[in-house]
């Protein structure tokens, strides 16, 4: 899939609720009750990323996992990520 | 446990090969075949962060992990963050 343009970008970000455009990434922070509730969604979201081929970058701090999405093949923003990142809203 | 000194972390620090300090932690990245054995770390690091009650931030990304240890209630290094880096290198 190749890279979305910015206003390709920007129109998918305006249907997605709560993810934002930073460092040529999409990105979400998530937060739980504790660690094991971090860690527990990342375990959630691991066989998705194994599905759909695509995985994020997580960064877990304690009760909050902030979920980074880009397409390192393409340099940029890609359908991929959107699809990445609606399936993980829906792990949350 | 009151922040250590910058010569007892350095002390410390040579004789544990491979942590570095950087930003006020310690840090080592460890490297696995996949994402999934990121994520399989993470879950051996969790009962061990439970035990001691002290906890990582981790930087997944790909086949990467970044541990990063520090104590923040005591602003700084302590010994509790060089217990748990013992207790991660043996789970690497």
């Amino acid at each position: 899939m190749a890279a979305l343009s910015d206003e390709e970008i920007e129109a998918r970000l305006s249907g997605l609720g709560g993810w934002e455009r930073a460092g040529g990434a999409l990105s979400r922070e998530f937060e739980f009750a504790n660690f094991v509730g971090s860690v527990e969604f990342i375990n959630r979201i691991t066989p998705v990323a194994e599905e759909l081929n695509h995985h994020p970058d997580l960064e877990i701090s304690w009760n909050k996992v902030l979920v980074k999405l880009s397409t390192h093949s393409e340099g940029g923003i890609t359908e991929a990520d959107f699809d990445l990142a609606t399936r993980i809203d829906g792990l949350a």
